[in-house]
Order: C-alpha cells, then sequence, then structure tokens
C-alpha cells in the first residue's frame, strides 16, 4: 500500500492550520495534493498567500464546487467550526475519508457541543460514527474511521500529559487542574483586535477562565480513560509567541507510584511522544515545527501533588501534523511518513 | 515632614532593579540622589550605560567606600543577593535606614536561608530585626523598620492574591497551587545563555519545579497569614517578554463565600492594588511600568477551586516601585509620591 | 497663563494615539479632560477599553453630538484620517483650537493629498491656513495657529534628522534616501491580517516602497527647509516591536562640515531632541513612552555618505506627545509640562 | 557517486551555526556524522543540550583529539573566528575537505584581514588556496576546493542582492548603500548583555556604523563583480527577533535597463535563490528554516535610485544551509540534497 499515491484535498487552506497542512503534504512522499478550496481565494495561487509555498506548491485555491473533492481518497477540513458538519455526509457518501481539524465531530454528546459552539449540529449522525482521533490511544479505531475528529491543541498536550495519570487511577480525578498557555497562532489567522501585535506582544493574559470550549473536550477524553466523569479546572493563557503550547498540570497523588516509569512504560514505542529524563523542563521550540509531544513529569519537594509539564506546537501536533499522522494510520502508512521534521531551535 | 529632602543612595546600580530605581526616584518630588555605587563602572556616568536617562540623571557610579552612603538617610541595595547582609550594618549604626531589594533579610528562618541561598548569613541579627515590607500587610511595622528586606517579585504577585484567602480561612492552605509567568527581566542582567534573546524569544517554559528561591518567601508570609505551616505548590515559567508577571493562583474552597466582595473589602483603600471587576482578565501590560498590582477572582463552573490571576510589573510593583512606595512609608510621606505614572499601553 | 487650567476634548479615542494622549494629559497638571468620543463606544468607560487607565480617567466615551465639544479650548483629533476635516470648521468656527493627530491638514498641495489619500478634501481653506506643527522648525507660527497639523511619525523622525543637513546645504538634496523602521503600532489598532502577532512577530519586511503617504509629507518639509524641491527615496519597514521608529538616513555630503557640531548647535536647547556623543547608536527603547527624539551622525570611513540614526516613539513624539508638546506652545505653558516622563527600559 | 555515504566531523558544535548544521545533516540522506567536537561539553549527549535532537541525533560532543576528524571526508568548523585556521592544515594534509563557517579563509588579502579580526592570521597560505563559496557565483570553483570559505550571513544577502546590478554595469557602483537587518541569532549563542532578551525585544537599533567586518567581505565580493573596487556604506542593525536578515540595497542606475528582467534572468535556474514578482516585498519569514534567498527590485517613483530587498535565514542560506550545499557541490550530489525544507509560516 505505500507504493500507492494518495488523493488529498483541503477545504479552506487560508488559515494557519490550512498552510502548515501544505508545507507537510507538499514534503510526504506518498500525497498528491488535488485541491484546496477558498471560495474568497478562488484563483489566486496558494503560493502567494503563503511565500514560503512558492516553488513548491503550485496549485491554486479553487471554488468548492469545482474542486472534485469526491475524487479525492482523503480532505481535510481546515476550516471554521460548523463547516465541516454541513460538507462531509456527502463526501462519506462518496467514499471519501474525512479529517476534520475543527471541531465538529469532537464531543460526542451534541448538546454539550451546541452549547458551546453556540450553533445547531447539521449532522448528528457522523458525531456518533466520527472517531475521536489521539492516536496514542485509539490508533486501532482510526485505522476504520470514515471520519476523523482530530483533537483540538490544548485537549492534546492536556490529555497525552494527564493520560497515564488516569490509566493508572493514582491521581482525585475530581480535581485535575490544567494551567495551559498557547501561543497566538492558536487563536487562527482572522483578523481580531486582542492578537494584533501591539497588543499580544509583550503581554501575557488569561482569558475563558469562565468556561473555554476545550474544557469539555478535554473531559471528555479523561473520562473515558478514566470510565468515570473527572473533574477538571482549565485555564488557558495567551502567551506573546507564535506557536507553542505549554501546559503545566496539577493532580493529587491518591497512592505511591514511580511516576517516571509511568510515564516512561505508557508512551515507549510511541513515535510523537517524548518523555523527557527525570528534573528535565521541556521548552516548546524544542517542539517548533515538529510532530512531537514531550512530557516531563514532577513531584515537587515530595508532596502529593504531582506537576506535569507538556509541550506541542499546537499547529503540528495540536493540527496539521497529528492531521497527517492520522492520515497515514487511515491509509496504512508508517506513521512517521512525512512527520520526520526536526523542530527549529533556535 | 513632606518638605524635606531625603538623601539617596543606591548599592549596585547596573542592573534592572537599579535603572528602575534611578528612573522613579529622579521623578520623585522629595529625593535627592546622592550617591549611587558601582567597583565595576566607577566613573561612568549612569547615562551613558542607561542612555534613557539622559538629560534627567547626571549622577556617574563611584566607589563605594568614596560614596558617602554613611551620609544619605536611606540606602537602597540593588545588588545580587549576598551583599547587604555585608554591610547594612555599619549603615544601620550611622543612623541610615537600609532597604534590600536583594534576598539578604526576607526569610526569617536563618538555616532555611542559608539552605535556598547557599551561603552563610553574614548578618543574622538584621535578620531578625528586619521588616518584611508588604506595604499591605504591615505598613506599621515598616514605618519604624530600620532595615526593610522588600518583597520579592514573585512572593509579591503571589501573597497579593492568595491574602485574601487566607485570612479568611476559607481555603485548604495545605494544598495551594501558584503558577507563576514571569517576564525575563526577572533574571536580571546578567549575560547568562537562557535569558538570551535567541534562546529565550518565542518559547515558553516551566523552571525550577523541583525547588525555586521564592517558595519559602510565599510559604512564610502566607503562614504568617494563616497562623500556621501552609502548603505550597510553586512552578514558575519564563514567559516571553520583557516585564511582567502573572501568577495563576488555585486552591480548593472549604466554605461559601462572596470572593468578590471578599477581595474589594480586603484591598479598599489601598492604591496599589486593583481588584478587577468579575469576570475580568487582567494582563500584564495593563501595569507595565506602574506600582500596581491587579486582581481578578474566578470560581470557575461555580465548582470548589477558585483561581485568582495576579498581575504585577515585576521592576515596579515587584522591586523598584515598592521599594519607593516603602521609602515613602518611612519617611511618612503620602504612599503614593512619585509612583503615580500610568502604565505603557499599549 | 499656567495657572489656567485647559479644557480639552478628544474625538476618536479607542485607538492607540487616542490612549497615549489620554495616558499623558491624565498627568499633565494643566488639562481638564471635559470629553472623549466614539460613536462605538458610548457609554463605555475609557477605562474599561485600556485598562491601565483605570482609577485613572474615569471618563466615558460619550456620542460626538452630546460631548459638548464646542465648550472646550482645545480638540485633540485622534482618529483615521478623514474626519477631523469634517468637523475642524465647526470648532474652529467656535473659538476651539484643533490639533488633528491624522492626515488631513499636512499636505499643503490639496491634489497631491487627494492623490495620496484617496478621497476628496472637504475643507480645503482650512489647510491653507493649517500649520504643520514640527516645534523644532516652526514654534512661532504654532503658537497662534488655530489649526494645528500634527506631523506624522516617520516625518518626524526623517525631518528632525535631515533637517540640519538640508539647512546647512551641504548634502545632495536631489537623492536623499530615508530606511525606516517602524513598531507595529504605527498601525494603529485596527484588527487587520498583516499585523497579526503571528504573522508580524518574528518577521521583518519592507512596505509601500512604490509609494507611502509619508514620502509627500517628509518631502514637503524637508523643501521647505531647502528652499527647493527634493529628491527623497522612502522605504518604510515593519519590525517585530510594538512602539519606536528608528529611521536611517543617507545623504551625500558636497562639502566639509564637522557634522557632530553642525547637530549640536542645530539642536541647543531644544528639550526635545537630543544629539547624542560621536559614535553612538541610539536604540528605540531609549525613547520608550518619552516625547524625544534622540539623534546620532556618523561618516562611515571618512567617505562621502553622511548616516544619520534618528529614534522616536512612534506614539509619543511621533504622534500624542508631539500633540501635547504643540498645546502647551499654543497655551503658552512651558514646553516640557507634563511631558516629563522617562523612558521606559528594559 | 550519490550512493556513496559522506563521513562528515563538525568541530565546536555548541552555538547555533552547529547546532543548525545537526539538524540539517541528521536530515541529510547521504551524510553520517561521525564526531562533533566541544572541549567544554566532551562527552554530553548532543541532545541534552539541544532537545530539538532527541531521538535524531544520538552522538555526543567528543574531545577533538579524540574525534578521528582526519578520518571524516569532510568536516565543518562552527567555531568561533580563528580557530580553523589552526586545524585546517593538519586536516588538508589527511585529505579531508574543510569547509569553514566561520570568517578565516573568507578576506584574500591579509592584512586587511588581520586588521578587522584583531588577530595575526596562522595560515595565510591555504587563504591564497580556499574558495570563498557563494554557489551562484562560482560553483565550479568549489567543486575543487580542499578548503571552502563559507560566506558570512550579510555578505550572502547583500551580494545576491546587489550582483546582478554590478554585473550589468548599471549602476554607480563607487556609491553602493546597504541598510541590513538581522535577527539575533546572527550574534551566536554568546552570552552577552546586548543580546540578553529583555535588552534586545521591543528594540531596534544599528550597530557597527563606524566599520563590522563583513564591509570588507561584501566590498571584496562585489569588486570581483565590478573587476574594480566598488565604494559600499553597510549600515547593521539589530531586529528583535531570532531568525532572518532583511537587506535593503540602494545603488543610483547609470542606465536605463529592465530591472525584472534582469534580475530573473540572472537567477533562471537557482534552486535556491527566488527572484519574486514585481510589486512584491520578501518577508523574512517566507525563508524561516529554509535554504533560499528571496529578492524583490523596485524604482520608486520611476526615480534614478534602484531598491532591492533581499532576505535570507542567517542560519541557513547565510551559514549552515549554504554550507550544506556547498558540501553537495563538492561531493557531486544535487544541490538539493538534503535541503529541501520549507520555510515555518507563521
Amino acid at each position: 500500500m505505500t507504493e500507492r499515491i494518495i488523493k488529498v484535498g483541503i477545504v479552506g487552506g487560508t488559515g494557519y492550520t490550512g498552510v502548515e497542512l501544505l508545507r507537510l503534504l507538499a514534503q510526504h512522499p506518498h500525497c498528491e495534493l488535488r485541491a484546496i478550496t477558498s471560495r474568497k481565494e478562488a484563483g489566486t495561487p496558494v503560493a502567494d498567500m503563503f511565500p514560503n509555498l512558492r516553488r513548491r506548491v503550485s496549485l491554486r485555491f479553487s471554488e468548492p464546487a469545482a474542486a472534485g473533492l469526491e475524487k479525492c481518497d482523503v480532505v481535510f477540513f481546515a476550516t471554521p467550526n460548523g463547516v465541516a458538519m454541513q460538507e462531509a455526509r456527502a463526501l462519506v457518501d462518496a467514499g471519501v475519508r474525512v479529517i476534520d481539524l475543527a471541531a465538529d465531530f469532537r464531543i460526542r454528546d451534541v448538546a454539550v457541543w451546541e452549547q458551546y459552539y453556540k450553533m445547531k449540529h447539521a449532522c448528528p449522525e457522523l458525531v456518533a460514527e466520527a472517531v475521536y482521533a489521539l492516536p496514542e490511544v485509539n490508533r486501532a479505531e482510526i485505522k476504520k474511521a470514515r471520519v476523523i475528529a482530530n483533537p483540538g491543541c490544548y485537549p492534546t498536550s492536556v490529555q497525552l500529559g494527564f493520560l497515564p495519570l488516569i490509566e493508572a487511577g493514582c491521581v482525585d480525578d475530581g480535581h485535575l487542574i490544567a494551567d495551559a498557555k498557547s501561543g497566538v497562532s492558536g487563536a487562527g489567522r482572522k483578523a481580531e483586535t486582542h492578537v494584533l501585535h501591539a497588543e499580544a506582544a509583550d503581554n501575557f493574559k488569561a482569558y475563558g477562565v469562565g468556561g473555554h470550549r476545550h474544557q469539555p473536550e478535554i473531559a471528555q477524553g479523561l473520562a473515558r480513560a478514566a470510565g468515570h466523569p473527572v473533574g477538571l479546572v482549565f485555564v488557558p493563557h495567551l502567551t506573546p509567541m507564535i506557536r507553542g503550547i505549554h501546559a503545566t498540570l496539577y493532580a493529587r497523588l491518591t497512592k505511591t507510584v514511580d511516576l517516571q516509569a509511568l510515564y516512561e512504560k505508557r508512551y515507549a514505542g510511541e513515535a510523537f511522544v517524548d518523555v523527557m529524563p527525570p528534573g528535565n523542563h521541556p521548552d516548546t521550540r524544542s517542539v517548533r515545527g515538529a510532530n512531537i509531544c514531550r512530557i516531563a513529569v514532577h513531584q515537587p519537594q515530595g508532596g502529593d501533588t504531582v506537576v506535569v509539564l507538556s509541550v506541542i506546537d499546537n499547529l503540528v501536533k495540536g493540527a496539521a501534523g497529528q492531521a497527517v499522522q492520522n492520515m497515514n494510520i487511515l491509509f496504512g502508512l508508517p506513521e512517521e511518513t512525512g512527520l520526520t521534521q526536526i523542530a527549529l531551535l533556535p
């Protein structure tokens, strides 16, 4: 199967997850980019908007209707929330695999989804079928999926950080705390005042403390691992960098456990999760541009609070890279295919 | 007394707290800068090193011995840890008030200090006498002090954030969590690799999770307020901005309380603590260059975890500004004197 | 006259020049802020939008019609281009002095203005009357003006840098080059994609090489000094910082001159222009938040090309600070009144 | 020959050009990293210092003497100036090709080199033999070289920008101006105060206007192209970003020429020089992490001054990437081998 070329379409490629997908797919040895759609930019060469792609991506944005997406093997939705749910049905019926980088298929409880995303869901039956695709949790299910819900950026870093503790049942999972910090690209490429350089540079702030859409997504994933609902306080912060998420996680231990061994064993064999040696503090630049999550686990002053540090590039392991990883799984390719970029440091 | 001019000396003015002291004192209506010492830079005009002070500070750095510090009314130590403890005795004996911006007199338990600061304390008897000077806690004591231990930057933001909860006895103070983020100027002006622009920009990382010198300082202050020892997990992070600390604090409520009212009442009348309206998220730039701590208090999803957001400028309310505030108290001036700068935004 | 309180109105205070005006005027000893207008934000406390002003500015944005601007002594327009020209006439007729921080009254040749600003000028007769107010050039005229055209940010830094050479007639003024770099706040607080943090951080680019609105403004000022038209290539660049302009100016010497002496003599007595000693390179942070232009002049390798380095804070000496300086001149106050802030460094 | 594996050694791999070489060579299909030396870090795994290389580079730093460099096919010197000239002789005699990323072999006039680099040259005879290796100028010579002088970062961007004009003889080459802006990584990984984050962030400044080491290197390259000495004013600036150089070049036209066609023709067929369409302004992020120089050429207002914008990543096309490109040429590999990374945007 690895000889085969996968025909790829992208819906909505003018945002950051779109250009990142293009960067990765243009270097993927088994992909052929067939179409990338944008109503607004139809006709414009992609490389005119994103000059890093000059000489590497010759495609133009096309009208969705004319893109021939139904002839692709896989279509990525790099669109705002609420788009994929409109269009996935037809593609699935045409035999196309769908990978949604937005949130349309992430929350199994449609009522909760509608509450947090403030719209009516257009396609609840695909929610039921879709696979929430965190490969380190459920790659077997991903392999067979027709609709992939690619996890959110915060949820990827927080779940990978908490999972060993939850699965081992060694912490009070009714009182988990995730203090997460994101670079500004996490807010997307929309022109909004609060993410202007003059507003967001040299500044640090929390936001959404009262309630953030990623809270139910994380809680759902952790509850699945725990076998019961969990309690989670999730506080996101905006930090003045372009890429990167740093999740600092707190939980109270309920039994004695060798934390380092627990984490190393849980992620042994995982190509894209790196458990660092004891005493380390991963920095976000160590994953800049790379599809990897680096984790360190601490138990300060030997107390009963465990502190987990988990970093990803929000656009790679937190979005486009994980989407390509999921595509590789879907099509039976080695998981690392096209994902061997080394992080850019400095 | 406000007519009087205070004769001021500064020991060690080549770091960031030094230049910030100069910025504030040069605009203070009741101060006369008499001397600023630096062995290494003796003879150099201060404004040659810090060109923002051109035309505003005409002083040159002088040799400590020749500086005439003993004729000053007050001497600030803007030195590395371990300097003030060598020189404070002689100044105090000469009737000079001493304000140490470093850590020499902050920890009352000398053994703990020696463990964390890895040196022998040269002057334990002044530790016993010194006043840990957080004006919002103990301004009466400050007024009479001969030696002022100016609080650290992290400790100022964390204590001001936690104090209303601790004093009200409404949280489990055995399991406090302070997740704090600092701008890079907090590391000082020493040339060290990890705070180079090419290392620290566009990057985010935790550090010192295993143990940081500000942990015992914060724990001491909170224990004093609680009347008993407290449990505190303190996780500092380096964030790519120049100035600013954002402390995100977590505690579990043990009784029902009107949190907003609690905070507003606690800090009513405080010129330099601003409790923001419900639902707000203070950003660090809202205090950039200003001597103020802004605080917001949240109770996400109505659960039993309280989240406090507390921001300061680490060089102002976290260092030089608070030192001037303490000087104002010492000399009977209105506390706001010379401290009315408005934060620079954007 | 200095006892008098000046009644001040601001039209359009939701942008960066607006909040900067508020920061300065709130600290000005002879001003009373009477009104600040914003159609969109009418009723909102100014400090809700700009929390650095909490406790310092209690005003709310008001509807322009209800603001009572005609009862003010002076009205600042911190509006987009094209607004002041609509409203200045009525205010002038009511005896109010008008200071426009936008470009409506800067270009004396209305046809050129209309070409560059792509709209019809609503009030050409006030263009003829208005004073282009660079105090270091024409403070006598400013004193008597009814309408002040406050210079642009680039034009301030470039003109102050070139003027001594032009006035001395010692360079080929047919081939001047101004390579200018601006922080992102120069683009204003409008939500536009290219100034998002994720676009503008860690990036550097030129823009408008083919033609920028500040080119004719600068050329007009230099021509006035030269007594004849000048040739100017102006290349602006966007640099990833919040505030600051650094203009690097190049001109070919046509006669031998003591450049350092020329500059020092030209700006002797100027409170807000600082000619640095030979060999210096001013940095933008040395003027961050301060109303000052720092200049250094070089003659590399003793050749015939002079290189002038000129830095300002685009929001202060390049906008709001210069506007307050002009207000001080208009009302007979010492020019430094309310403008003694020291630059924030680091 | 492409089947062959090149045995590679690196001397001095603890700086930014070193880690960048490692990033590129670890992804190069025909290289085997045999040794990387550091006296200070001998024994430390490279990935402990640069965690982006975890799981990708298993090498440890080794003592130079024990490294077996003489058995390598090629040795890169990623050292400070003055090291390669001490060690190159022995390696060359052992049949090893030497690529120096520092400046030891760049300037053919040893007296000029000694003046600018303030040391005595240890190996003048290799200077005479060494090839200044800008592939777009002299790849035929590079192919046969035993010692490669890899061009400096500024010189690469400035020469590639000016060369078409110089070679065409269409500008006054006695009065060239290069206004260049560099990210902070250009200063290396040495701990120095002026490149601390708290000093260099949110700041912009010129430096070395009186004389910079890259001035004679650029002048030498342009003189070679012109066939006679050229006049060059070179003004470097420090800009608050990690990577990237933006050179803005000015020259006066002496004849009419189709500039766009001139540039496109000159660089037709060059894999690593991208002449952008008319009217473009390349940004540095469009080359971040990629081995490419993007150039745009402008003639503002149709005047006689040509403005060239030239951007590179100082660590890639300005250092490690160009070194790998030169290695590919030396060993007869396609020039793009291992250099197909797409720039990271955003």
